[in-house]
Parts: structure tokens; C-alpha cells; sequence
């Protein structure tokens, strides 16, 4: 059944969003601990009371409206995701989870329904890299406990350190030397968030059932030549580190589009650095970023492993040395396959196409992943544009979204309450 | 006949000049317009004077010894160089040319014999880029006129014009608004320099006949992709400027080691510049400088057709454009073919096996190159090393130099004589 999500009013809602943008910065611009996102946030908590929740701020100044369940002492089903944005960001990266939260509630409010379940709708802290230390998912690193003491203190380019920044939010930060909350305390958690990228769009398929938030591999590859005169060295002579570093970034692209595993992998080299990068001299040295994506740890080693073999004959044809250095290392967060299965049986329920996919962007869930089940629903990016002005979703897509996190979440009001009497007896 | 030369007294005015560096700055540094340069230029005075050379600076402070010849009327036969060096330079890199200068200077003034032209040893100002706006090769440009008066104006970083710089050496740059030298004010320019590539040292030969100074064409190469998300952007979706660039890297560095020309030629990617340049975000547009020198500006233009020509496909695979933007344009400064006859008969007489080759760097002869016959020997440097502090001439290589700079001179002192001769006729 669809026709129970109140479209206009959730269009109003995200028009109104837009509007609360800094006026001296790129539209659209709610940076976090900004005086604009306290605005919005002040008008969001009055939409989530319109919308039946009652709001309080925890102590990591996430902002959360709750809808008490039939059962008060379960533990909530949560849905979110932020209002914050990138500088120059659009109206819909995690605005959307937030507002599509609400006119969940709302619905349930409006049709005097109640869950088993307390139902928690939440707009995180700071999601989008911060300008504290680049501190990115502020609010659900504090819930799971990985917003670390060292975070906190890191400073803003105006000398606040975190901690003072979340106090500022209306936090407690002193209560963040411990997670917020432990695995038990959150019984689901699901988030709607625009794909960020092409592929729903393309395909002309409403909505994304996302199996998991991929795993990102950094390698730093270092190209080593030797720097010489650009006029007085032969072609034969040279260890060119740029024409080296070349040769491995084509082949990084090549194996990665013919790339033929079970899961998508996609790979980047998106930063280089060479030295001493001046247009009369041979480059000596080359530093690259490499960065590869798959929701399978075990597939990413496969690629850099064929990466890595390529790279002997780079070093033998270019004369130069190759050498990597894994730099970073984010693990998978895979979306529970019961809650997969609950939004796949909702689009059915309704009639909607879906597409299973994973996320190759970070999202809030990842870090609630660690303490709860977890589930995602993408809906399509016009032309995956994302983190610009530009950022676009369809009107019907927003509202067929909302309208499968709406069924999904009665359906697993069902599932657990069926699996959560087994548990208590 | 060799031995003619002092070897030992070469090598100790080379030695001694070593020493003469700045103490506050790697080895071997001796920066234009400093006090080290100048402590420089007052012991290779007296050395000059030793050499039997009447020493004085031009309006440029430029340092010139010179000796009479039996007609004083005849414009001189010039032979010269640079003392100064880059930061951390070395001990070869132009002072060989002067202290070869006053070598053959000296065999002449002990050994009684007088040219028929009069000698000028010349130690250049300034041939290294200065640090007066990167302004390069100053006295040799103020010789033939091409040192403007915007260059004049230029500071260095402690807010000194070059003009003023010029003064305090000794010069007089108010006369720097005409040329100091017309065509037919120098008979003939004679210039030894280390090769500062690695074909004389490979190749085992110990004088190289310079056919030219090369010309050198700068290309500004702009790759326009399409900045996005490097892990919701799957691989046949990318617009990937990064790769694009790469593959036009390795097109120019294969066109360039495959060159089937009459002439030798380079082509260098030494600088690129990409952005947004961050690991997470697919590049979006890259600038390349691309440098490519040959003797001949022909086959610049025929490799540089050939690389817009593949450029096509690099496009059309990478989704990608590409476009070309010629920088800047020397014109390649080609050695008299009479001097070259002569350095080769000098070679020949005295039994030294030569090399005819260009010059992939340039020097001060280029500029002198427009009002007169030029001439240059290279000796080899060892591994191709300059403009470091392993810059290194063998002793043998460096007396073998100077004897054929001497045997050149007294052939082209009897050749010139004749045309000069049939001139006044």
C-alpha cells in the first residue's frame, strides 16, 4: 500500500531545509557547529514534534526524536542520518534520511498507530569531514564509542577543540569517554540516503537495497627514479618516475574496469605528488594515493595483488623502482541480511523496482554497524551528481523512499517483535 | 701537438675556484651578485692578470681579460663562460670554460706568440637563473640587447632590482638600453662547457662538437575530465583527467624513445598539476607541461603533430578532452659551420676521437649566437651529473678540452685572417 507518506508535506520540509544555507558561502552550505545549522536544527526539532516525537539532544548533541513503542523497555528502532553538509553541498546527502524519518513518524502519528517498538529518529552530529582535524561522523562514532579522546581534542582552524564545539551543540562531552550506547541498545537501525552516484539513475530503478558499506583500502605507491636534466638526458637514459607512475596509474584503471569478481571494486588514484615537479626536469620521485573499494576485503586483496605483479614490469620497462604501503584500512559494514530482506519484501509489497547494490560512500550506519543490525535504502542520484550545488532527486523517488522505509520499518516492527519474545523466553 | 697547456695550474685554478663557495649553503655554491661571487670574480682577476690578460668589466660587469692581437683594429675572438652557479651546484658547470679561457691565454702570453685578433676572455654575469624574477644569462643578453628593461626592473626577494644589482657588481646598466656588442664587434665566439648529460661518459669519447643549442618548445597539455566520488562512480562511468594525462605521458615518452629523426630529440612531462588532487575524489582536469627539444624546430613541429594525433584516442578511451597551448618558444642557436670544421680539425690534429652532437641545455653562446659565429666543445661529465655536487670532469678530459680549445683558436685565428683579409679588400 502505498499513498501513506504525506509527499507534500516532506517536499515542503526538504524546500525548507534548503533555505536555512549560509548566505556567505556556495549554496548549499549547513556546516556543522555553523550558527546556520543550529537555525536548522532549531526548525527540525519543531518539525519532529509536528511529526508526533518528542526531542532531546543526547550528549554527543545528536538530535534525537523519540515515539515511545506498546513496550517502553525494548530497545528503539532507530532511523537517521544528518543535516550537515560539505561547503557548496546539496539539499539532499542526509537531509533526506532525517526528513524521511520524520514523515515516517509523522505517519504514524497522524494514523494514531503504534510500534512495539520506541521508534528513534536521529540527525547525527557531523557527518561530513569536519573542520576539526577532518573528523568526519561525529555523532555515531560517539554512540558506538570510537570518537576517540584524541578527536576530541583536535582543534578547528579558529583554535575550538571538538570537545568545545559539541559542548557549544548543547552536549556533554565529558560523558564520551564511553560509548553511548552497547550492542542490545539499538534493535534495528536503518538509513535513506541518495545513491551519490549513477547507478539507480541510469538504470531507471527507484530504489537501491544496499548490502553493505564498502571497505576502502589505501596504498601509497612510491615511483622512484631519478631526477635529471630534461635537455641534456637521452630518451634511452632516463628513470622517468612521472612516465613510471603513468604506466602504473593506467594499469590501476585498466584491471580494475575489466575487473571481473563477484562484488563491483572500483579504484582511484586520486592525489600524486612529484618532485621536483618543474617542466625542465626529469621527475626523480612520484607519491600516489591509491585508494580501491569493495565490500570484500578478500577481493580487494586479489586486486592489489595483480596491482602489484603489473607493477615488476613497470619497474622494468620504466627503469624505476615501485613500492607500496597499505596507508589506511576501513573494514567492510555489511547490512544485515534480515533487514536486507525486509526492504527487499517491502518493495515488493509495494510494487517498486529495487536494485541490490553496495554503498561505495561512507555513511552514518557504518559506525552503528558495529553495535546493531543495520539496513540502507538508496534512491537515485540524477546523474550521480553529489556534494554540489547541483545534488538531485526526483520528487517521486524521495516519496517512493519514504514509502519503503515506512513499510520496512513495520514490517520489522513484526520480525522483531516475533524474534524479541523468543529472546525473552 | 698537446702538452701546450698547464694542466697542473688548470686543475688548481679549478681547485682553488672550489673553494670559493658559500659556506652558509651546500657545496659547490657561488649565486650571482653575492660577496662569494664576488670574492670569486677578485681572485679570478689576478688570475686573468696572471694569465696575461688586462682585466676590466663591461657596462654589464661582465668580466673580460684581454690580450691584443698584432691588429688592434680587428674585433676580438671571444672566448667565455660563467663563474656562477646554482644553489648547491658543482665545480665544473661554466667555471671550465673561463679557466680554459685563461688556460689557453696563459699558453700564449708564456709561449710569446701573438693572434692576429685580439683575445677576450669573458666571464659572463649571471648565466644561471638568477634570482631577480628568474631572470637568466644576464651579461650575455646585455652583449647582444635582448636583456629588457622590464628585466632591469626586476627585485629579488630582499626587494633589490637587477639593475641595481648590476651596479653594485661594478656595471654601468644605464647603458643597458642599447646593445654593448653589433653584429661584426666579435669575430667569433668560442665556448667549452661539461656536456651535463651522460652521451660522452657512455659513449667513452672525450670531446664533444657541438652542432647547436637546441631549440625548446613548451606545450601546456590540459586534460579535462569530471571531478566525482572515487567510490559511488563505478569504472565505465569515470571521466577520469588523471588517466587521461597518463596516457598521454607514456604516448610522449614512447614517440619521443622511438624517434626516427635526423636529429636527436626530448620530449619531458616535468610538471602537472591535478585537481581536486585528494584520494577520495576522481581527478577532474590536469595541466601537464610538456617540454620537447631538437636542433631542428621541423621535427619539434612533426613529434608534437604526431602526439595531438594520438591524443584523439587517448580522448575518445578515457572520456576525456584534451587539448594543446604552445608556452613558449626558443629558437634552436646553431654552432658556424666553419667553427665546427675547426673544432674538428683541432680534434684531429691532436688525435682526440670526437662526438658531433647537440647542446640539450643552454648556455651563454646561444645569446651571442645572434651577432656572431659560435662554436662550442663539451666534455664529458661523468654519469650525465650537473647541477649537484657530484658534477665531475675528468683531469684528462678537462686538459684534453682545453688543448682543442687552444688548437681551435689558433686555426681559426689563421682562417679568419684570411677571410678578415679578403674582407678589407
Amino acid at each position: 500500500m502505498t499513498g501513506r507518506i504525506d509527499g507534500k508535506a516532506l517536499i515542503r520540509a526538504i524546500e525548507k531545509m534548503a533555505t536555512l544555507t549560509d548566505q556567505s558561502a556556495p549554496p548549499f552550505t549547513r556546516r556543522a557547529f555553523t550558527e546556520t545549522y543550529l537555525r536548522g536544527r532549531e526548525w527540525l526539532k519543531s518539525h519532529f514534534e509536528t511529526s508526533g516525537l518528542d526531542v532531546k539532544l543526547d550528549a554527543a548533541a545528536n538530535l534525537i526524536g523519540r515515539m515511545e513503542g506498546l513496550d517502553r523497555d525494548r530497545p528503539p528502532i532507530m532511523i537517521g542520518s544528518h543535516t550537515d553538509t560539505v561547503t557548496g553541498g546539496g539539499r539532499y546527502d542526509g537531509i533526506l534520511g532525517v526528513l524521511t524519518g520524520a514523515a515516517v513518524a509523522s505517519y504514524l502519528h497522524r494514523s494514531g498507530q503504534s510500534l512495539r517498538f520506541p521508534l528513534e529518529v536521529v540527525d547525527f552530529l557531523s557527518e561530513e569531514v569536519s573542520d576539526y582535524g577532518a573528523v568526519s561522523c561525529v555523532g555515531s562514532r560517539a554512540i558506538v564509542g570510537t570518537l576517540s579522546q584524541e578527536m576530541l581534542l583536535r582543534n578547528n582552524p579558529n583554535g575550538e577543540t571538538l570537545k568545545d564545539a559539541i559542548k557549544r551543540m548543547g552536549g556533554n562531552p565529558d560523558l564520551l569517554n564511553a560509548p553511548l550506547k552497547k550492542r542490545g541498545d539499538i534493535a534495528a537501525y536503518m538509513e535513506l540516503h541518495i545513491e551519490q552516484g549513477p547507478v539507480l539513475d541510469t538504470a531507471g530503478i527507484p530504489i537501491g537495497v544496499v548490502s553493505g558499506i564498502v571497505a576502502i583500502r589505501r596504498v601509497k605507491i612510491t615511483v622512484r627514479g631519478q631526477a635529471n636534466h630534461a635537455g641534456t638526458t637521452p630518451m634511452k637514459a632516463r628513470n622517468d618516475a612521472l612516465v613510471g607512475a603513468s604506466q602504473m596509474i593506467s594499469l590501476v584503471h585498466d584491471l580494475a574496469l575489466d575487473w571481473q569478481g563477484s562484488f563491483p571494486l572500483v579504484a582511484t588514484v586520486g592525489r600524486i605528488e612529484i618532485f621536483p615537479n618543474s617542466p625542465n626536469v626529469i621527475p626523480g620521485l612520484c607519491i600516489m594515493d591509491l585508494e580501491v573499494r569493495s565490500i570484500s576485503e578478500e577481493e580487494i586483496d586479489t586486486f592489489l595483488d595483480q596491482v602489484e605483479k603489473a607493477a615488476s614490469d613497470t619497474s622494468a620497462k620504466c627503469h624505476v623502482s615501485v613500492s607500496f604501503e597499505t596507508a589506511s584500512d576501513a573494514y567492510p559494514a555489511l547490512c544485515s541480511e534480515n533487514i536486507i530482506a525486509t526492504i527487499k519484501e517491502a518493495c515488493s509489497n509495494l510494487g517498486y523496482e529495487y536494485l541490490e547494490m553496495p554503498s561505495g560512500a561512507g555513511h552514518d550506519a557504518m559506525h552503528v554497524a558495529s553495535i546493531a543490525p543495520i539496513g540502507m535504502i538508496f534512491v537515485p542520484s540524477v546523474k550521480g551528481l553529489s556534494h554540489c550545488s547541483e545534488e538531485f532527486t526526483k520528487e517521486e523517488h524521495i516519496i517512493a523512499g519514504a514509502e519503503v522505509l515506512l513499510e520496512s520499518l513495520l514490517l520489522l516492527n513484526e520480525k522483531l517483535d516475533v524474534s524479541y519474545a523468543k529472546l525473552l523466553k
